[in-house]
């Protein structure tokens, strides 16, 4: 399952950044950042319920807001870039 | 056509939130904000090509970076929130 996490947060602040911090590294241990606040995660049901639990547990509920959104398999194809391309294809070869 | 638009820009630079409130204007001729610098708009492919083109002409490339997601028509069961809610069903009843 492929989704896409979105975070609003308000990072002008300590709090809001660290907040941020602990989202981000949540979510990159499902996927990549491909924005300062927005993760491409590929995550089973299970995996999922965990994320969620851990971002629900790093946010303040009454100031931020996060956004799980499903997106379908081929998502290579359904993405459009203006400016910085800031993503790599998970499912490329990687030289190391 | 449905499409979530997220914006990666530099809003602690009075440039870029000035290229953020451009976007914004733009993307709400088509939907909603529903977080910060992300838009989820309504749109036809001739729609799209006009705001591809109004963003493109305002951001700068070498900094921003704006992803387009092209999303199944069932939006609605496939966003979930934590925290905040800031978005409205569009096709819901809007009572003035």
């Amino acid at each position: 399952m492929y989704i896409l996490v979105t975070y609003d947060v308000d990072t002008t602040s300590k709090e809001g950044a660290r907040r941020l911090r602990c989202v981000a590294k949540a979510c990159l241990n499902y996927g990549q950042r491909v924005q300062n606040s927005v993760f491409e995660c590929e995550v089973t049901e299970a995996q999922l319920c965990t994320l969620k639990n851990i971002i629900g547990n790093v946010i303040d509920t009454k100031q931020d807001s996060v956004r799980f959104y499903y997106l379908n398999r081929n998502i290579a194809r359904r993405v459009e870039v203006l400016g910085k391309e800031t993503s790599y294809d998970v499912n490329d070869v990687m030289i190391i």
